[in-house]
Parts: C-alpha cells; sequence; structure tokens
C-alpha cells in the first residue's frame, strides 16, 4: 500500500475538528474555498465534516467531494451503522472517498463515556470498520484516547481492526496527554507488535493540550507513523490540534529524518491568514510559521548578526513559506496597508487608530524622504513609543 | 549547590528576550509590577533586563532589584567588561544577583558573527566568567546557537567555564533548531562528557521557530538540565521562547518524571492576561494552557464524555491554573465585562462592537430569564452567527 516509505501523508482537519470551535461555524461556500485552498497546498487528505451530525455537515461534505478532486475526502462517523450510513452518502461524488470511524481506547472513556468493557468496544470498533468497507475501500479507524489507554489493548484493538480491513488506524493523543516519549513510544510498540500493522498507515492526531501537539507528531513519525492528522494554525478544541505548517516545516528543516511530504510550503502564509480571517481565530504574532513575527528580528544584537549574513539567526527563510517580500516600497504615495504590512514585518501590532496615528507622522516624514526604510520606520515606532 | 536533584529551576525572562520584541516595551512601573508577580508566581530567577543596552534598561534591573527580593535577579551581558560592568552596577541592590554573560558556540556564529577562532571565543568566555565573579558568586555562561554548535566543542566550553566559576551553564537552541531528540542528546552528552558539570546546574533556554521550545525544554531536563528559561505567554523575538506556563504543567501532570518546580501555577491565568495586555502581545484562543478556549468544550461529542465525566476529556482542571471560576451568574444586572468573560470561556472571540450588538440582545433576554445560563449564551451566540 505504501509505495514510497519515506513519505508522510498530511490530513488535514481544519474543516472537521477545527470548525467544531465555537465562533469558528463556516458556510459551505466558505468551506469550499478553503478546502480549494488545501488542495492547492497539496494536503493528501480533507477531512471534511461529520456528516451525521448535522444537515449542513452533510451538505458541506457533499459539495467538497465535488469541488476538490485530488486529495482523498474523508467523512467522520462513530461506531455505529446510522453515521456511517450518512458518511457514506455524503462521499457519493468524491473521487477518493475515506470513511474515519472509530471508539474510544482507553479504560477511562470505556468504562466512563461507554459503560462497556474492553470486548465489546473492540467488536463494535471491528464491527465499524467491516460495515464502513461495504462503502468504501479507504476506511480509517481512530481508537479515541489512545493517549491514555493500555498498551497492550491499544495493539489487539488495532490488529483486530486492520483485519477487518482499516487501510489506515490513528492512534489519537485525545486529551493532549502524552510527553513526545510517550506517544513515540506507543507507535513503535505497536510497529514491532502488532503482526499485520504493515498492511495500514499508522496516523499521529495529537492535541495541544501541553504545548506538544508538533513534538508528539514528529515523535509518531520517527517511530512509524507515515501519517499526521492536524489542522492550518493548530486551531481546534481547547488548545488545539497539530500545526500542520510546524510538522511540515520541521520535516522540511531536518532532511536528516528522511522524511517529505507533498506539501507546497509556499501557500502557508496565504491558507494561514485565509483560516484566520474566516474562522474568526486569531494567530498570536509569536506564533510559530505563520505568525507576524515569526520572521522578525528585533533586538540589537539579532539585526546585527542578522545583516552581517543571515544565517546567523535563521532557519527558514520567509519567502520559503511565503511570507510577502519585503520588496514593496514605502513612498508618501503609499496607503495605509502597506504600511502596516511593513511594520507588521517589523513585528509592531497596532490597532487601526494607532496606525491612523502613525500613518499621519508616516506622510510628514515621507514628504520630506523620497523612500522610507526600516530604520526610519524603527525612529517613527520609537517616536510613538517615547510619547506614549 | 543542588541541594534537591529533582527540583527545577525556572528561569523567567519575559523582562528580557520577552521585552525586547518590537511594540512590547514596557515602562519601569510596568516592569516592577510583572515582575512582582513573577515573585508571587514563584520564579526562582528573574532576568530584569540587558543593562548597557539602555538607561532605561539599566534603571529597570535596579529599581526591580529593590522590589523584589525572593527570586535572583539576572541581568545579561556580553562577554566583555563594559557589559559586565554595567550590570554589577544595575544589581548592587540586589538581594541575589546573577551576571549572565556568553557568547556563540555555534561555527556558524564563530565565523559569520565574530570572525574569530574557537579558541579565542572560549577565552574570551572563559575570562567573562572569570571578570563576572569579581562582583557576584552566581555567574551564568550562556553558548549562543549551541542548538548548533559542534558537541565536543561545546563540550570543552561548558568545562572551561564551570572550571572559571560559572555556576549555571546554559545551552540556548537560540534559533529554534533542534528537535528534542537532538536537543536531549547534546544536553546528555555534556552530563556524560563533562568532567566538572555536577558543579554547575545545566539550563535549558529553546526557542519556539519549529514549535517545539516546550518539548525541547522538556527533553533537557529529562537528560539533567536543572533550570529551564521561557517567558510567560511564550513571548520573545521571532515565534519566542519557550512557554513557562507550557513546561511547568507538563511537570505537574507527568509526575512520573520525578521532577517538580516551586511555581504556584494557580498564578498562571492572572499573569498571563496582564503580560498579554500591558505588552500588547495577544494569547491566541487556542494556546496550550492559557489561551481562552484551552478549556472549551464544545463538540456535541465531547459535551456528552465531558458531562459524563470531566475526566474523559480533562487533564489539568480549569481551576488549576487559576482560570476563572464559571460561578459568577449572568444575570440583567450584570455587566458587559461578565458577560465578556463568559463568553470567552465558551470560546466566543469578540471585538467591542460585537459585544455591544450581543450584549443588547443579552439584557433583552434576562429581562425575561432570571438567570442566563450556558445553554442561553450558545443561543445568543447562534443567532449572532445566522444574522451575520
Amino acid at each position: 500500500m505504501l509505495h514510497d516509505p519515506n513519505r508522510v501523508y498530511i490530513f488535514d482537519t481544519t474543516l472537521r475538528d477545527g470548525e467544531q470551535v465555537p465562533g469558528c461555524q463556516l458556510t459551505p461556500p466558505e468551506k469550499i474555498e478553503i478546502a480549494r485552498e488545501l488542495e492547492a497546498l497539496g494536503v493528501d487528505i480533507i477531512e471534511a465534516g461529520f456528516p451525521v451530525s448535522s444537515p449542513g455537515d452533510f451538505q458541506s461534505v457533499v459539495e467538497i467531494s465535488k469541488a476538490v478532486t485530488q486529495p482523498t475526502i474523508c467523512a467522520l462517523t462513530r461506531a455505529n451503522k446510522g453515521d456511517i450510513d450518512a458518511a457514506a452518502e455524503s462521499l457519493k461524488y468524491a473521487k477518493h472517498p475515506r470513511i474515519h470511524t472509530g471508539i474510544g481506547a482507553s479504560d477511562t472513556h470505556i468504562k466512563l463515556k461507554f459503560n462497556s468493557t474492553r470486548e465489546e468496544i473492540l467488536q463494535r470498533g471491528v464491527d465499524a470498520v467491516k460495515y464502513a468497507k461495504k462503502f468504501v475501500e479507504d476506511v480509517e479507524f481512530y481508537a479515541e484516547d489512545a493517549g491514555r489507554a493500555d498498551i497492550v489493548f491499544l495493539a489487539q484493538m488495532v490488529e483486530a481492526v486492520i483485519a477487518a480491513g482499516a487501510t489506515v488506524v490513528n492512534i489519537p493523543d485525545t486529551n493532549g496527554y502524552c510527553t513526545p516519549d510517550q506517544y513515540g513510544s506507543k507507535i513503535c510498540f505497536l510497529k514491532e507488535n502488532v503482526k499485520n500493522i504493515d498492511k495500514a498507515i499508522i496516523s499521529a492526531h495529537c492535541h495541544n493540550d501541553l504545548g506538544l501537539a508538533t513534538a508528539n507528531s514528529i515523535a509518531g513519525v520517527q517511530n512509524g507513523a507515515r501519517q499526521i492528522e492536524g489542522t492550518i494554525n493548530g486551531i481546534g478544541e481547547r488548545a488545539g490540534n497539530t500545526s500542520i505548517e510546524e510538522v511540515v516545516m520541521i520535516l522540511k528543516t531536518h532532511q536528516s529524518l528522511g522524511l517529505h511530504t507533498n506539501i507546497n510550503a509556499t501557500k502557508f502564509y496565504e491558507i494561514s491568514r485565509m483560516v484566520s480571517s474566516q474562522m474568526r481565530m486569531p494567530v498570536q504574532p509569536n506564533k510559530a510559521i505563520v505568525g507576524a513575527n515569526a520572521f522578525a528580528h528585533s533586538s540589537g544584537i539579532h539585526q546585527d548578526g542578522f545583516l552581517k549574513n543571515r544565517e546567523n539567526y535563521e532557519i527558514i527563510r520567509p519567502e520559503d513559506v511565503g511570507f510577502p517580500s519585503a520588496s514593496i516600497v514605502l513612498t508618501a504615495r503609499s496607503g495605509r496597508h502597506a504600511l502596516k504590512f511593513h511594520l507588521e514585518r517589523l513585528g509592531y501590532q497596532l490597532s487601526k487608530d494607532e496606525l491612523a496615528d502613525v500613518y499621519h507622522n508616516f506622510l510628514t516624514l515621507a514628504d520630506k524622504k523620497l523612500d522610507i526604510n526600516d530604520d526610519d520606520l524603527q525612529s517613527l515606532m520609537a517616536n510613538k513609543l517615547v510619547k506614549q
């Protein structure tokens, strides 16, 4: 099944795990617009929704299946026939459909959430996979809360669902609990102890409750996982999911890991801004890869070192992830937007009123001096800060 | 020197590495206010500034040294006498003073930044430590860009500066380049190969360019480091520094690591908001530990599981990190602030105008219904979203 053993598949769940966050809900046309951008970015799988959860979600999966043809389109279900029927129906126009079904694997979930037993839960998982296989060839199984599951039981469950036909086995750290050591060890254990493991792809689905989602996903692929599930900007419930832009840039920066993806990283900046704006989820300036300050060298020491040679303080070039070039020249004819862009590039976050204030001073200066460079902007901002 | 081998010291550099970000500059009274909060939080060391860089920075170190007595007060220098003289002078009122000096350790920095040789740079480091020791007992040495340094040279440098009197050796991943494996291996190598390593504390200073600062810091302490340097909210140049709130909560959540800090975690929420507001650096809603959504359970499945038993989807209780209790009751007498608090608790980020709009509808509803619960708020927001 895996043609290239060093290829890591990127599974985007911005439109499912991301979109369920309060305030992030999208209209179907917005979802299609993001799905098209995800296709251009080069993601391998788009999780388009949870069809049984609402008619709107169902319809979105239908529309995305029609609009986007390159990536696999995936629909989420719980381990029951009704959910799987809805998913299969919603995927009928998909060129590459995948059903993503599963059930809780930790004793906490088995006892407190399902009031059930390991044996019964395992059987429900197997039945769900078999049922989903009636509709599609590509069936992914998630072992919810695998991060806290007993590893021997988890291995039994994984073996059983692969035997039932699962093509991908998703090992979610649902609560963002694991350290990279722990998560990597789980994947390693499965790789070494599940006898049919080579018949499926292991997927890392991590949450960021302790700030470790990215590191855990990398530990996953270092130990044999070959799919990473995440979202643009790391949006998602609570502290969010793995940031796709972070894991992809780690694999690109660390060639020694010997792993690669199909992602066109120069699209990251654009899609990050689109998702942030449409889903009303701000990206903090110090967000890795896509934050406004991610490439802003500010301290005197750093600027000095950076100007001597950018290698001193730069491991990724801004243009590698699509940060707009700094080549727009600022003159007295420049608008507020260009000024704002350059100030953000230098790391200044301004409110509308503050920008108006600086813009006024900028115009006065630009009238005297033909083109305004970064030093001039720093002076403008320094004057503004002194006045405050 | 280390009385408790399992104690991890927390070194806060919000006021130095954080404060140098453009737009984050603070007035001296603001710095003192934050320093007092850091003392209440229980940090072991406050890096208060880089005294030679400006008269304002110098004066801030003086004032913080007077205002705060429990933590060690640390001042940054480069490896030269002028910087160290300024630092020593600025620390004269500190009850527990520390000078933090150092120089580039990677060949990139040695050649491209200093146009020098390993031997010359090592000697400058040793000389700086010896000079700083004339003023204070507690001298920390940073080996800048250690993340990319030759490990054997790094070990020689560390051994030499400890012999010269360094009490703490800081191994910075200045460019946020390392994976947790790589960073942990570096610390392990130093621990195993530097013969006087037990005479100093190894410090992990990581940057977040690839989203790995937290994981790298944890890999550091798993391999023998006993100090972590970071900032509140992970602010700092580019993608920022290690988030103190994240590493502390990982050590608390994972008791199996056998490590502990002196931090009073219930102060995190308050100090996070103070730093964000004073330094004008927004915290994204999906930020681990302190983001507005960090404890917001939103999807139907998760809410259901959460209501059955919070252990299903919660590894840290919001109150453990000082999230305000949800017990404030909303009535027609509640103000915009209370409404905003509850909406943010549910994950909604609103602009001032949007809040005013929702507040109007809230009052209409609250007039009819005595107390407004979360379901009512969700309905209010759903109506608002439909209208948009």
